[in-house]
C-alpha cells in the first residue's frame, strides 16, 4: 500500500488517508464537533475584550469593533451561513480568523493575555454549566410528571415486588414516588457539580498565567462564575468537572434504565399492568395487536452510551502529566453525546409517564396472587 | 413547562422536544447514523431478491426491477442526491420506500420472507466484516512501517527500560519489533472475530424463521458468508460479534496508546530520543522552537473512546431477554465510532513511524548513563 | 461430567461445585466479604433495639439483654474468636443467630419491624459514611504534605510543560499546588456524597414499611443520620449512594495517577528532576544503581481497579426493577476494594510527597533548555 | 496527623499506615493474592532447572536438589503448612527463599538466566491457560444441560418474544438452543485466546534476554507451550493475553446475564413459565409461598464484576511505556476474580437449567394470548 495516497475500501465506505497532511488534519481538527461551543466561545471573548479595554490593554475602539464583529459572527452561525473551515482546526481559530477578517487588527489583539488553553477550558465549563441548567429543568419536569401521576394513583393498589416476586401490596403512586426520590438526588448531584465547576480559568493563559495587568475577577463576574480558579496549571489541565458531570449523568441514566425496564415488563402480555399509546410504541403490520415499547427500550439502552462516555474520559485522563495535553480534546464528544442522550431519555421518560395508563383491575388482582415459582 | 412544545435553552443550544411525536421520532429514528449501512443493505437486498426469484417466490421480472432500482438508489446515495427522510426511521425503510416508489409493487415484494430483524443483523455483520478487512490492511501497513524502520535501526543502540529506568541496552529496532508482535496478535484477534461472525442471519425473519421455501445457503453464499446461522432466536438477538470486534479494537488501541506514550516521552526535551517533523506536530507562535506531538497525544487518547464504546455495548446487552429488543439499535454508534477512531489512530501511527527521526547519538549516550533516582 | 460431585481442576486449583447445595451456598453466601460490616450492623441493631424498647414494642429487659449480647459479640469479633458460619449466609444472620444463642428469645425479637433489606441498606450506608470520613482525613493529610513541600519550594524554578514539551517556567511549589486544588475538589465531592447519603433506611422493612408503631426519627438520630428516608421502595433498592462514592473515588484516583505518572517520569534518568529514597523504591541486585519507583507505578495502576469497580456497580444496577433484588449484594466488593485501594494510594502518595528530593539544579537547567523535537 | 504511626479509624475498621515501610510493604507486596500462582510457579521452575542442567549451566545434582525441594514446597503448600511471608513480597520470592533454605546454594542457582519479569509472565500465562481449560469444561457441561432440556422440550410450545411482547410461537427447546449457540461462540473465543497466549516468555529475562546458552524450545515444550515468544521486550510487557481472556469472559457473562434475566422474569408470578426448586431459590418466613430466584439474580449481577475487571486492566495498560512496569502487578486480581465469578455463574446456571420445571400449560396458553399494551 502506497504511503502517499488515500486508500479507499469500497465495501464499508471507509477510507484512510495516508498522506501525512490529510491524516494530521483529520486527527487534529476538532471543528467537526467543537463548533457546539460557539455561544460559549463568543461569550468568553466578549468578556475578555471588555476586560482588556477596561484595564487599558486594548482601546475602547478595539473593544467596540470586536464586540460588533462577534455579534455579526454569532448572527452568521445562528443563520447557518458561517463558513466553518477544517483547516482552521477548531471553533476558537475559526471565530478568531473570521473576526480578524472583519475587523482587522483589533481582532488579533483579542488574543492578548489569553491562550487557547484557558480559552477552551472556559468554553467547556460554560457549556457544561448550560447543559446542567437544561437537564435540571428536564429532571424537574419529569419529577412533576411522576408526582402528578402518583397523586392520581395514590390509592391504586399494586403488588410490591422483591426479586420480581410479589411481596407486599403497595400503591402505584408509592411506586412512582420512589423515582421522584432518585431524580431528586440526581438533581442534587448536578447542582453540586455546577457549583464546583463555576470558577473562571481565564487568565491562566497557556499554563503559567500572564504578566499583563488583567482583571480576572471582572471576566469571572461577566461570565457568571463565582470566582477565578486558584492555580493556573490546574485550571488548564483539569477536566474533573467534566468527569463529575458524566458520573452524575451515568447515575441518572441508570435510574431511567430501571424505570424503562419496569415499563417494558409492565407492558408485557403476562403483566399487562400498563399500556402505552401509539405515541411511544411501534406496531407491526403482520401482528397488528402488538405494541412494542420501543421508546422505553431505547431509554434503557441509553445508559450504555452514557456509562461508556464516562469510562472514555476516565481512560483519557488516567496518567496524564500536567499541564495541558492534546489528549484533553477528547473530552468534548463524551460530554456532548451524554448531554444529548440524557436529555432525550429524560424527555422520552416524561412523555411516557404522562402517557401510560395503568390497568387498575390487573394491578389489584396481581397484588392478591401468591408468588409463583413455588414447587410442592 | 408545557408538555406540547419545544423548549429551547438559548445558551447551550440544546432544546428538548416535549411533543410526543417529536420525542418519539428523535429517540426512535436511526437514519442519522445507520445510513452508513447503505452498501450492506443494498447488497443484502440484492442477494435476497435473487434467491426469492431463484426459488420462485417472486418473478424474474420482479427481481430485475428490484436490481435495477437498487442500482439507481446506490448511485443516488453515492452521488449524495438520495433524499433521506427521518420519518422513515432507518436506512432499511428509506431504501425500501424509495424502491417501491421507483419500481412499484415489486419493491414491496422484496420484503417477502424477510423481517427488519434478520435484515439489520445481516447488514451490521457485513459492515463489521468490511471494517475488519479495512483495519487488517491498515494494521499490516503499520507492521510494515515498523519493520522497515526496525531494519534500518537494527544496530542502533538505545537504553532498554523497566519502570522507565534505564535497565539494559537494546536496539531501536528491537524495541520497534515489540510492537510488530502486539499488532500481529491484534490481526489474529480480528481474523478470529471475522471468521466467527461470518454466518448469515437471513431467513431468521423476525425471530422464528419463515414458512416460505427460501434457500438460506444461496443468500449466505452470495454475501460471502460461510454458512447460515443455526438458531433463529440467536441470529436476531446476538450482538456478541460486535462485542468481540470492539474488544479486539480496544486491545489494539491500548497497544497504540503505549507507542504513543513512548513517542510523547521520547520527544520530550530531557529525552530527545526522536524528533517528528512538522507533519505530525504543531507549533506555537510565541515558542517557535516548541514542537508539540499532538498526533501522538490524540492516538493515546483514542483508546478512551474505544474502551468506552466496548463498555457501552456490554452495558446495553446486559440482561436483555431474547429475542430482538430495540435496545440493540444502540450497537451501531459504538461500532462506527470505534472503526473511525481506530482507523485514524492506525493511520496516524503509521505516518509517525515513517516520519520519526531517532537521534542515534542521544540514544547511545542515554544507554550508558546510570539510572537516576538513586540517592546516596 | 457428573452433576452431583465436585470436579477439581488440579492445575489451576480451581474446582467447581456441581452439587446444587454447594453451588447455592457459594454463590449466595456473602459472609466471606460482608463481615466487614460488623461494626455497622451492631450499631444499627443497638439503635433499633433502643427504639423498640422506647416505644414499647420490646421490654427494657429485652433491650438490656440484646445490648449486652451485642457487646459480647463485638468483643468476640474484635478478638478474632467469633465463629463465622457460611451456612448462615451473611453478617446479619451470623450476628442474629449468635445473639439468640446467647440471650435467647430476646434476640429473636430484635428482628421485629425490621427486614434484612432495610438492615443491609443501613449497614452499607454507615460503612460508606465511615469510609468517607477516613478518606477525608487522608486527603487532608496529603494536601498538607503537598502544601508543606510547596512552601519549601515556592521559589524553586522548574519548567512548566504542555504536551510534555518545555513551555514556560513555573516553580516546583506552583506545580505541587495544582494537586492541592484537585484534592480539594475530591474532598468536596466526598463531602457532598456523605451529605446526600446521610438518611436512615430503617423502618422501610422489606419494601413497604411496617405497621408497628416505630420511631424512625429516633433510630435516624441515634445513628447520626440527618433524617429518615422518604420512600420505602427507594430506600431498600437505592444504591446510588455507593455509585456516587465510587465515582468520586475514581476521579480522585485519576488525580493520583497523574501525579504518579509525573513521579515516574521525573525519576527517569533523562529527567532526574527528583529522587525517591529506598523507602518508596525497589532495587535490583544486578543493577545496584537502579531505583525503581514501584510505589508510584502501583498508585498509577490503582486507578484501574477503582474505575473497574465503578463500572461493575453501574452494570449491576442497570435495568434492575424495584424494589430489592439480590443483584445488589454485588455492591459490597466494589465498595470495599475501592476504599482499600484508594486509602493505600493516598497513603503511598503522601509518603512519597514527604520523601521526594527535587534536584534544584537539574530543574533550573531544564527550564532553560529549548524544546526538543524540532527538526531543521 | 503524624507521619510515623498507624492511624486507625475505629468505625469502619479501616486504618492507614503512615510509616513508610508499612505503606510500601502493603502496596508492594502481592503475596496476599499471587500465591494462587504457586502451581504454575513451581512448574515453571522445574522446567527451567531441567533445562539449565541439560545445557550444563547447573549440575545434575543441583537440578535433583531443586526438584526435590520444589516437591516438598508443593506438598507443604497443598497441606497448608507453607509459611507465607509478606516481607518476601510475592509468590516467586517466597518459594525461592524457602528453596534456598532447604537445598542451599542450588536454590540460588535456579535464578540463573531468569528474571522475575519473564518468570511472572510465564506463571500468569500458565494460570490463564489452566483457567481457560477449566472454564471450557464448564461451558461444555452447561451446553449439554441446555441441549438435554431442549431435547426434552423440543415440542413444548412457548411464545416467542420481541420487545418482550408476544410475537410468534416457538418451542421451549428452540429457545434453550439459542443459548447453546452463544456458549459455543464463547468456547471458540476462549480457545482462540488459549492458542494465542500459548508461547513461552522464559528466556526473555528482565527485558533483553540473556547471554547464557539456554534452550528456550526445551522449556517451552516442557510447559506445553507451542513455541517461545519472539520478542523479549514484548514478552515481559504484554498483558493482552489477559485482556483477551477477560474480554471473552465478559461476553460470556453477558450471555449468562440474559438467561438469568429470563429466569427471573419467567419465575415471576404473572409469567409463571418455570419454577425452580428450593435448591436455587430462597424463601421468606413471613411469605412462605414466595420463592426468590436468588441464584439467577446473582448470575445476572456477576456480569458487573467481570466487565469491571476488563475495564480495570484496560485502564492499567493504557499508555504504559515498555518494557515491564510495576503497574502490571495489577493484572492478577482482575484475572483471578473473573475466573472465580464466571466459574460460579456457569455452575449455578447449569444447576438451574437442570433444576427448572417449565409449566407447559402456561407456556402454551401464553403463546395464544394477544400482545398486551394495545389501547383501543
Amino acid at each position: 500500500m502506497s504511503s502517499a495516497k488515500t486508500a479507499a475500501n469500497a465495501q464499508w465506505g471507509g477510507r484512510f488517508a495516508t498522506a501525512p497532511a490529510d491524516i494530521m488534519q483529520r486527527i487534529n481538527a476538532s471543528i467537526g464537533f467543537d463548533r457546539a461551543l460557539w455561544r460559549q466561545d463568543i461569550a468568553g471573548s466578549r468578556a475578555h475584550a471588555a476586560m482588556l479595554s477596561h484595564v487599558g490593554i486594548i482601546s475602547q475602539a478595539d473593544e467596540a469593533a470586536i464586540a460588533a464583529g462577534l455579534d455579526q459572527i454569532a448572527a452568521d452561525i445562528e443563520a447557518g451561513t458561517f463558513p466553518f473551515d477544517a483547516a482552521l482546526e477548531d471553533i476558537h481559530m475559526n471565530i478568531e480568523a473570521r473576526l480578524t477578517e472583519r475587523v482587522g487588527d483589533a481582532g488579533g489583539r483579542l488574543h492578548t493575555a489569553r491562550s487557547r488553553n484557558d480559552q477552551v477550558a472556559t468554553d467547556v465549563r460554560l457549556w457544561v454549566r448550560d447543559a446542567i441548567d437544561g437537564l435540571q429543568a428536564q429532571i424537574t419536569d419529569l419529577m412533576r410528571a411522576l408526582a402528578m401521576r402518583a397523586a392520581e394513583h395514590a390509592a391504586t393498589p399494586m403488588p410490591g415486588f422483591t426479586h420480581l416476586q410479589t411481596a407486599q401490596p403497595v400503591t402505584f403512586g408509592h411506586h412512582l414516588l420512589a423515582y421522584v426520590e432518585m431524580l431528586s438526588r440526581d438533581r442534587g448531584r448536578l447542582a453540586d457539580a455546577r457549583r464546583r465547576l463555576n470558577e473562571s480559568p481565564l487568565g491562566s493563559a497557556a499554563l503559567a498565567g500572564t504578566s499583563f495587568p488583567i482583571d480576572r475577577d471582572m471576566t469571572a463576574a461577566a461570565l457568571g462564575f463565582d470566582r477565578p480558579t486558584a492555580n493556573s496549571l490546574d485550571a488548564v489541565s483539569d477536566r474533573d468537572f467534566a468527569l463529575e458531570y458524566l458520573a452524575a449523568a451515568a447515575i441518572a441514566a441508570t435510574h431511567l434504565s430501571r424505570f424503562a425496564e419496569e415499563m417494558v415488563i409492565w407492558c408485557s402480555t403476562p403483566y399487562g399492568f400498563i399500556s402505552l399509546s401509539d405515541a411511544f410504541t411501534t406496531g407491526s403490520s403482520i401482528m397488528p395487536q402488538k405494541r412494542n415499547p420501543d421508546a422505553a427500550e431505547l431509554v434503557r439502552a441509553k445508559t450504555g452510551r452514557i456509562t461508556g462516555a464516562l469510562v472514555a474520559l476516565l481512560t483519557v485522563m488516567k496518567g496524564l502529566p500536567l499541564a495541558y495535553a492534546k489528549d484533553m480534546q477528547e473530552d468534548k464528544e463524551p460530554v456532548f453525546e451524554t448531554t444529548a442522550s440524557l436529555s432525550l431519555a429524560l424527555a422520552a421518560t416524561a412523555g411516557m409517564v404522562r402517557d401510560l395508563q395503568p390497568d387498575a383491575a390487573r394491578l389489584r388482582q396481581a397484588g392478591r396472587q401468591p408468588g409463583a415459582g413455588a414447587r410442592g
